[in-house]
């Protein structure tokens, strides 16, 4: 089965310990709304390749990992949306979950699948309990305080920014976590493949910014210049758009040459380059070195 | 060490994680102002209660699940205070943590309180580990949809509301949460501890709905008549004080039935009657049967 069909899988199979009939429907239609269809699914599609990477061995688990993180990143763009932060009106060229289900279900839908994130690891590891100390540890951390997603998020409200620690908690975080939790999930050390998906993470952001200046809205399917309009750092207008492709396709080199030895590193080095090709506007990428 | 004294530390030390010098200071200083100085801590009293009776062997995991109980109890209640929920201005006593940090920083601490609940179960589940993977799923359901807290609160949001199952979730789901966690953390078969939780919680929603008629807000440190205020089902408004006591009465009694046979079930009847005797505010308050 491809990665593709696992995770949307494991995401319908954490969506429906939500049990749609017993639960308040507007939450319940709202949490399916947030996660279906998604987006390119780019943090568990690396979770999955780095546990192909080190010979899984309990597929289950490491789909469920991947699901949680994706569920996780989905909970993030809900409540990032809301008014009191991004305001955004559209979101994968649909309705933001605030303008389709009104504030409180973004909120609470959020909530939801935080918790959802957790159970779904949690029936997944019956196989392999002793990895769920590693994993659930890996993806708290990944969105919590100090330096997870939701910290990220914290430092927008503050008047003093690092912004290393901003740009590492904000996006960083999760695709850390993605690289960490599918060696977890395998039985790996998942202390040495953190570095990996921090450098791919650092990549991401860069071309998020690079997207957020160059692409359309239709393109996009969320509004654009988002960066300039809250007055958040962009590596574009900080860099210049030439040395900010430069530096990605360095942030990309870098990745590679830090993949850890593995039973499946040539694989895992081919998926990261297919994937920084699909990470840039069509008019900007060159081909994968 | 009593009760208190462990939960106090074990809250402290789950806070530790956040490492304040190292997160964004706000959001850290407001996680911290959630949870301390804290309410009667009475879910976390009854987790370890049950863990007690249960002849606990792993008393830094149940000391953790607790906890974890308490730090979603204060989550819910941070993101329940918000504007678009019951735009309350105090709790505890105190501005809540909206008004004292604002609408941002209040999603996010909600937010990275039940990271951080995770967090501290897996920190200290390495000595038990295959308990954690009962302990995550009876904790995250206990919050999640269709039937956890966060469901309950999504109730509020529909026209057409099943009341048995909106009080269910909204209370007694974390309760039933802390009887099954003490019993999961102990290492006892937590499915026979769900119907006591339950039962406690029913007790405690009644006494709930009573303060919020009967008491002061000074006496109670959040505003009261909030149930009337924003159209909520109130158990006094149904039955009248007399038959609301009565039920209550009643409740407390059905719970101390429910306790599974083990090693300490007269001390746990004890903490629960005693716990049962706080419950009313103190003109109503009989001497515990």
């Amino acid at each position: 089965m491809d990665s593709m069909t696992r995770i949307e899988r494991s995401l319908s199979q954490a969506l429906a310990l939500t049990r749609d009939s017993e639960g308040p429907p507007t939450l319940v239609t709202a949490m399916r709304y947030s996660v279906f269809p998604g987006g390119a699914r780019i943090r568990p599609r690396l979770c999955l390749a780095v546990a192909r990477a080190c010979a899984e061995d309990a597929p289950e688990l490491s789909a469920a990992g991947a699901a949680a993180i994706e569920l996780l990143h989905c909970a993030s763009l809900v409540h990032d949306d809301l008014p009191c932060f991004d305001d955004a009106a559209t979101r994968r060229g649909r309705p933001s979950v605030h303008k389709a289900f009104g504030e409180r279900i973004a909120v609470l839908t959020g909530d939801a699948l935080i918790a959802l994130a957790f159970q779904a690891l949690a029936r997944a590891a019956e196989a392999a309990p002793k990895r769920l100390v590693d994993l659930v540890g890996i993806i708290a951390r990944s969105i919590g305080a100090p330096a997870g997603i939701i910290a990220g998020q914290a430092w927008e409200c503050e008047s003093q920014v690092d912004l290393c620690a901003y740009q590492q908690a904000k996006t960083g975080a999760l695709f850390a976590a993605a690289t960490a939790a599918g060696a977890a999930a395998a039985g790996d050390d998942s202390a040495r493949w953190y570095l990996l998906g921090e450098r791919i993470g650092e990549a991401y952001q860069i071309a998020d910014d690079i997207r957020d200046v160059v692409s359309s809205e239709h393109e996009l399917g969320k509004p654009t210049g988002q960066d300039e309009a809250l007055g958040r750092p962009n590596a574009v207008h900080r860099l210049g758009i030439g040395d900010a492709v430069a530096r990605l396709e360095g942030l990309v080199q870098s990745a590679l040459e830090v993949v850890p030895r593995c039973p499946g590193a040539a694989d895992l080095k081919a998926h990261i380059l297919g994937e920084a090709s699909r990470l840039l506007p069509r008019e900007l990428a060159r081909p994968a070195a």
